[in-house]
């Protein structure tokens, strides 16, 4: 469960606390994690509210189908699994029943088909206005593959796979009304990056990893919490076309966010690029100090983040 | 997945059809099954809709806290699994955002804490104007005990759990504003059959196995389908205090509808009653010819059941 704006999470966590686990780790991560001897079973849950996460002028039924999985997936990859399945429940108001809704089924068989993911289970009802879309999926890995937050440890190099900013550059794009620009279309139909998550995962030089959900500067504050660490970020270093507030503080990138022990960091990017043809670049350090700092050629950056609030 | 008014569930099920399955069993039960050797893992999803569930004046935040969590471990208890654990996502307008939601967590988790069952993941999320809620449930269980709809023999005793009709006698109260009659709080604080699917799930003479979701009279069309049988249900056995519409077309009791080996039918009752302390009651007959005939006092019965439609 991902900490949200209503701040009674925390409250939550401590409210099931008590409750018995029956195997299953503690709230905190992409996934929740069920250890079945070898094997592990990971779990995760989205929800997407028209209006709140997509507007139907503006993205495609096809495209909403295809984000739906895509959002939940990439917190599969992100735990080091391979997403197997999933379960989807749907709440149409009348004007969507029709057409709409089997435009969006297309979608997320489209994806689901590549992906080579099972839907196993779902619901459909009626709702009084808006649509309400609810993604569950199901990913396995060997246990010993499973990555959490909690893993970083002092020394490790901080890594992402791929270009962000891309998705929140889209977005400005969208609410400019420019639908078709690349970075728009890469918005409503990024990949998640489910080869290169069940890669990483088989390694064992990948300490802590998760996706990027809000941007970076927000996310690896997750990973310093839960793995009790500071870090260093260079934001020269960061791969991005776009503006470094994008980069840094627009999520949705489907990027993966790691920390890798330093001495084997340059032949795991090879290694990694050869076989998944995407990229892994060094972007900062662990640090002892339980802060964040940001950097410009080696000084101190004298930039203000205050992050990015979607519509 | 269940079977919904918009038609294209069938279509759904075609279409991902051809995609691989990785251990899941194809969708049609109250849960879907997932083997993992000897041991099953069991898995629903279910979505409630402010308006079109609930409505916000008739039921306080904790009954549909209560509700959200009971409506799928009910469908956990169908397959003969224990409850374990649940993911829940929630959607909230801004006027629903601080003590609704306090209070609706508190209706969960004082249901969760009485099943044993842990919250493992979920999403928070803003919704414009309707609370949406989903709710994830996953159940344990010795592979063989999983109990299917499709599992019926001809010459099987029909049974149900307990007593039918009140649930829907309650929504009915509610709808006229009688919101306080003994009925009207079963419909809101229903208990599960829990502790009933477990045990049944157990026992080898039971065979097929679900849920009172729409009523006896559209539940068991669903196990005459999967196990290409017909049934005859005596209208005079059905355990019932009320009309006999809310008994076999009024949803939501939370009882268990199920199919014994006749011969063993009087003894499973009788341990059932003492180890649970809840009737099972015999109500017909598994037949030969797949249609349902309804009889009272041995001869076909006079009535015409057109099923109840939700607001």
């Amino acid at each position: 469960m991902k900490k949200s704006e209503f701040g009674f999470i925390g409250d939550i966590a401590t409210m099931f606390g008590s409750l018995p686990h029956h195997g299953f780790e503690p709230i905190g991560d992409d996934c929740t994690v069920l250890s079945m001897g070898d094997e592990a079973l990971v779990m995760t849950t989205d929800m997407l509210i028209e209006d709140v996460h997509f507007l139907r002028f503006a993205s495609s039924a096809e495209e909403v189908g295809h984000k739906s999985l895509m959002v939940n997936i990439s917190d599969v990859a992100a735990m080091g699994a391979k997403p197997v399945a999933t379960l989807l429940s749907i709440a149409l108001p009348e004007s969507a029943q029709g057409e709409w809704a089997e435009r969006f089924m297309r979608g997320y068989h489209e994806a689901s088909q590549r992906e080579g993911v099972a839907l196993v289970g779902g619901d459909t009802t009626a709702s009084k206005d808006k649509i309400a879309i609810n993604v569950v999926a199901i990913g396995r890995a060997p246990m010993k593959n499973i990555k959490r937050r909690s893993e970083a440890k002092v020394g490790d190099v901080v890594a992402v796979t791929g270009k962000l900013g891309i998705s929140s550059k889209g977005l400005v794009d969208i609410m400019f009304g420019d639908l078709n620009t690349a970075a728009a279309k890469h918005h409503r139909l990024g990949q998640a990056r489910t080869t290169e998550g069940a890669w990483l995962g088989a390694r064992s030089e990948v300490h802590a990893m998760m996706d990027i959900s809000d941007g970076i500067a927000s996310d690896i504050k997750h990973i310093m919490e839960l793995s009790k660490v500071g870090a260093e970020i260079h934001i020269d270093k960061i791969p991005t076309d776009y503006d470094i507030r994008f980069a840094t503080t627009g999520g949705e990138d489907y990027e993966l966010l790691l920390t890798v022990d330093a001495n084997r960091f340059d032949s795991l990017a090879e290694e990694f690029s050869i076989a998944t043809e995407t990229t892994l670049t060094k972007i900062g350090t662990i640090t002892e100090s339980n802060t964040l700092s940001w950097l410009e050629n080696g000084a101190p950056a004298d930039i203000e983040l205050k992050g990015f609030t979607h519509f």
